[in-house]
């Protein structure tokens, strides 16, 4: 159960990149687990990682790596996370590393390794190792749909996303695939981003501008912006269009951070509408706040309340649920009487209470959407702030009750 | 589905208090939903509320008359909540204490109300008020058990505990009922508690043993200390027993706090045991943890993690969802090596990954049981804390997407 198409949509080379995958039988034969991402030479590389205390042995690898090589590869494997392994998964993920580096003759720092699926069990090093020259092989610039497959692990669809823009004649392209599927908590299911562009652009200005595009998208699917063990969101900029992005050059500089927000929103929406058991597509918006704090605390404390959720399935317009969400959000002196909240365009709550144009069955009708709009008005200040969730349904503790058997 | 057995304890009499219960179909025809509790004249009264910024009307109303009239009646109503309901909810709140007050030749501010079910429907005042009389006939000093079904609302099960202790050859007797079963997230699930003794104690004293008290039962089975908007407990002395508890007497007063505390234990347990969909009672206790902050910030993350819990209700030790909730706590310089897990005596996790003796085994054989430890030793210093909470199961889903219909 997924929400919307299931369709990828074109995902257009970037000039500078190439892409192999491979069938390691990590945990299940058969299925390709293995892919490697290669980047041209001089490719600048930015990432964001983990907040979670304990991240994962490839992490902790990936985040020594980046920048301290030469960005060559991104080598990802799934059904085995490499999580909770202490030092015997720190020795297997420079294992792979260095593997790889000896079989693509580059040098075991231009590798940042990559690892999702089960946590605590022994990364079967022998499996993954003896694919990287078929994986190698493969290697094309026209594999992103087959790389979107090969990072997959309780998804249910591919995800990817492209855009292409123009800038005085130069057609610059940003594609980017996505991965994860744990959405009505994502704390402890690992989301991962692979995006590249062929604009040129500094280590730097890289790294900005992933955070920032990060922040409100890939971490606005996040409650309470924790992350699992292993979530891991990657840039990679080649330069092979000419293109050269720089803060001074205004336009350009504005197109392309449109694009990449544009680009990772779609990846994460994506993750989103491919959630455990998720049957619709919710949007909290909390708008009027006095803080970005007290904004995200209302947000995620709706988005996060298993009694809204299983609300959402039942296309139950249980008001009464939302609001008491809000209420317990920790916001300081928060007046009932200064309070809307809206389903879509119909408002539920204001002056108190429910709203006096409230029907039932105006509720009912929004609540039985695929997608759901849950806005809340503080009337406290200038804040808006927009997160999104799913609704809880039988299938996610179907999914999460078996995932392990 | 609720765990252990449903038999209610003997719940004895407690001198000067009486209990009456009547059928007013505020929600359902025939369930008896009003329920009056009578404290003896020149009895005490100590009461806990909600934190919920949107707290109840009647919470409003019940914390306005606390010690400011003469502490005569307790007004229970289920199958309306009287929250979200504005000014008029205010008003038909102290409708309701008026019409007992005149029904039973007292002064309004001598009654607080209590009212639990959905929110945001007006509370049918005039059905409430025609039972009055017959709650009033009803009254009796042996009718707890009828007062602990008559306060249930989605509850499987009556909920009550009783201890009885001797001092100096005076028995004293401690009876309380509860109420709440929305315990995978209690937040917004209301709680309510009646507890009641013969003891003679000032209301200073009685206030501050029940915030202690609750401290470490009622508000350890709620995730974040959070709370619904009608949360309540209250505890009553009425003194008729002619012992009087004073912390200057240290020996009465050790044996009526830890009486205090276990009846306050059992009716909170009772609520997790029947919490919705329930099929395990989970014991969460961290220890050797820097602070207690750290030590609530971890056990209620476990406690609250979706993944954790469907990881429960399948009898599954999936140890390393145990592990990731535990490092996104957000307690700072956690280190991994330090860091102990068990599952009741079976150590899952040390030395930063799974423990060697660990066998797959053992961990299902101690996460099939119906009661479950789950114990996590930091290693950071000497604060032990321990919350209770239950697995999350598809009835929890169905009954939450289902109460409204």
């Amino acid at each position: 159960m997924a929400i919307g198409p299931a369709t990828l949509p074109v995902l257009h080379p970037v000039n500078g990149v190439r892409l192999g995958v491979a069938s390691a039988g990590v945990k299940t034969a058969g299925r390709k687990d293995v892919v490697v991402i290669e980047m041209a030479k001089k490719s600048t590389l930015a990432g964001v990682f983990t907040k979670n205390a304990f991240c994962a042995a490839p992490v902790i690898v990936s985040k020594e790596h980046l920048n301290q090589g030469k960005n060559r590869f991104l080598l990802i494997n799934t059904g085995n996370a490499n999580a909770g392994t202490g030092e015997k998964g720190l020795k297997d993920a420079y294992a792979c590393c260095s593997a790889l580096a000896d079989a693509a003759h580059v040098n075991q720092a231009d590798i940042m390794p990559f690892s999702t699926g089960v946590i605590g069990e022994p990364l079967p090093v022998d499996k993954i190792i003896n694919v990287f020259p078929a994986a190698l092989d493969n290697l094309d610039e026209n594999h992103w749909a087959e790389a979107a497959e090969g990072i997959l692990t309780t998804d249910t669809r591919p995800k990817g996303a492209c855009v292409q823009f123009i800038h005085e004649g130069q057609t610059i392209t940003i594609t980017g695939i996505s991965k994860g599927s744990g959405m009505i908590m994502p704390n402890m299911a690992t989301m991962l981003g692979f995006v590249a562009t062929d604009a040129a652009i500094s280590s730097e200005l890289l790294q900005s501008l992933l955070v920032e595009a990060a922040d409100l998208t890939f971490n606005r699917i996040t409650i309470d912006g924790d992350t699992s063990t292993n979530d891991s969101c990657m840039l990679i900029a080649t330069g092979q269009s000419g293109a050269v992005l720089t803060q001074e050059n205004e336009a350009l500089y504005r197109l392309f951070k449109d694009a990449l927000h544009q680009v990772m929103l779609e990846l994460s929406l994506a993750i989103v509408k491919d959630g455990e058991g998720a049957t619709k597509l919710v949007t909290i918006r909390v708008e009027q706040a006095a803080t970005q704090e007290e904004a995200l605390a209302t947000a995620y404390t709706v988005a996060h309340s298993p009694l809204v959720k299983t609300a959402l399935f039942a296309s139950d317009p249980n008001w009464g649920r939302i609001l008491a969400a809000v209420g317990r959000a920790g916001v300081e002196n928060l007046q009932l009487n200064d309070l809307q909240i809206y389903l879509d365009e119909v408002c539920i709550v204001e002056n108190g209470g429910r709203a006096d144009s409230y029907t039932e069955e105006a509720g009912k009708k929004v609540m039985s959407q695929e997608n759901i709009l849950i806005k809340i008005v503080l009337n406290r200040g200038i804040i808006n702030e927009t997160v999104w969730t799913t609704d809880l349904s039988h299938d996610y503790v179907t999914i999460n009750a078996d995932y392990r058997s």
